[in-house]
């Protein structure tokens, strides 16, 4: 009896644009097991949180790579990129949503800023098993070709067992050699936060302008959390969801009596 | 013995900008218990989520109402002004933070694209007692006297109560007035989710472009959610957090062999 295989589908989007090195390595890897479609963002999105666009209208284009079509660039964010791609630009829905590969960690606090999460959170509240993942370097000319590799197997992996819905996962890589790396490591969020501070400048015209600056504090005891993970060379994979119902403050709360 | 009473201070932000009626009323209301200091977006920013400005610096100019000193107006997002309030331009961390109110509801899975809640959450990840007030109703001229007088009176509650590291209220009040308004419920986050589509035109030069346009379906059976609070005309307060960290899945991914 021949059984037709059916192929699978990605959908691949980040917040680095469309032209970032992680999602061409993401895509180079993820077509030896699927039918992979790019829809991500025109420019750099970073720390665009789970931004969407309501107030002006999203225009797209189709970008080549090689004289080949590659993707589809969007002038939005990742999670409307996402968003237009499921509801509007594919003709079903995919099989899996991956974000990535980010260049720089989304850890602890950082992932409710993150460009890269949101876009597989996205994914999630659209009904799709999905995951972001992210190269744990800033430094330039890294090498993605092992984040990618394990986004691959990872993405095979979640094919097979499947997520609940509402659960994504966002993963971490460390910048390291395969041979290197301490395996992998289910962590929890962890509790590092920005020391962040504003640094003011005048500009030519004498007014005054702040840039964002500062890091992550490390904050964690725990061993099982993300960033404490990546500090030991290991590829962190933290579960997460979108009920922010702090359910123990519940009871404490309608004890309040608020007049 | 006289005793120098130690004046409040409170930080308020929104998301519909320094110019909206909302915030207007809501900074009339607490200057009889406080002192108030306003840090808003220059213009309109609904949706941004948990945006934070990390590309470009941000400007900042002092906005008057009235001929007097009315509070700073910010380039950037919500997340951006409380930020840049608690880190650069107070003298000293205030002792709430309000965003709101605003105009038009922030409940269910709205609550991740809140441009009015993330104001709020960054109050919280700064150390700072927060909460997000929003006005259920989209229509023109609404009023929103009642719900700055609920800010005002929770605001005196949490000074008394407290709230715990990390934990941030979410309120909600339905556009009646005081006596027809069915009492305060301590709510869950909804599990409502939008049913969006986009509606593609054509500019005049025959490009395509994409309105983001849609309804919050309801979808949740239990009461006790903010959505359903709203529809039984009661002001709905959901405590939320920022760890999403999904505990029940840790172990199940635990488990898995991924290879």
């Amino acid at each position: 009896m021949e059984t037709k295989e059916k192929k699978l589908s990605i959908l691949v989007s980040n917040d680095d644009g469309i032209f970032s090195e992680g999602l061409a390595s993401l895509v180079r890897e993820l077509q030896s097991i699927a039918s992979v479609v790019v829809v991500a963002p025109e420019t750099q999105q970073s720390a665009v949180g789970h931004a969407i666009t309501v107030h002006r209208p999203l225009r797209v284009r189709e970008v080549e790579k090689d004289g080949k079509f590659f993707g589809y660039a969007v002038d939005g964010t990742p999670a409307d990129c996402v968003k237009l791609a499921i509801r509007h630009l594919l003709p079903q829905k995919p099989n899996l949503v991956i974000s990535g590969i980010n260049h720089g960690s989304n850890t602890a606090i950082s992932i409710i800023y993150s460009g890269t999460v949101s876009a597989a959170t996205e994914g999630t509240i659209l009904g799709i098993p999905s995951f972001a993942i992210s190269l744990t370097s800033f430094e330039s000319n890294v090498d993605f070709s092992y984040a990618a590799k394990f986004a691959r197997i990872l993405a095979s992996t979640i094919i097979e067992k499947g997520l609940p819905k509402g659960t994504l996962l966002n993963v971490n890589v460390p910048p390291l050699p395969e041979n290197e790396l301490q395996g992998v490591m289910i962590t929890k969020q962890g509790k590092s936060v920005w020391n962040d501070e504003f640094e003011a400048r005048r500009d030519p015209g004498n007014r005054q302008y702040f840039w964002l600056k500062g890091e992550l504090v490390e904050l964690d005891v725990d061993e099982d959390v993300d960033q404490r993970a990546i500090l030991n060379n290991k590829i962190s994979i933290t579960p997460i969801q979108f009920d922010l119902t702090d359910y123990k403050m519940l009871d404490e709360l309608r004890k309040w009596e608020i007049k």
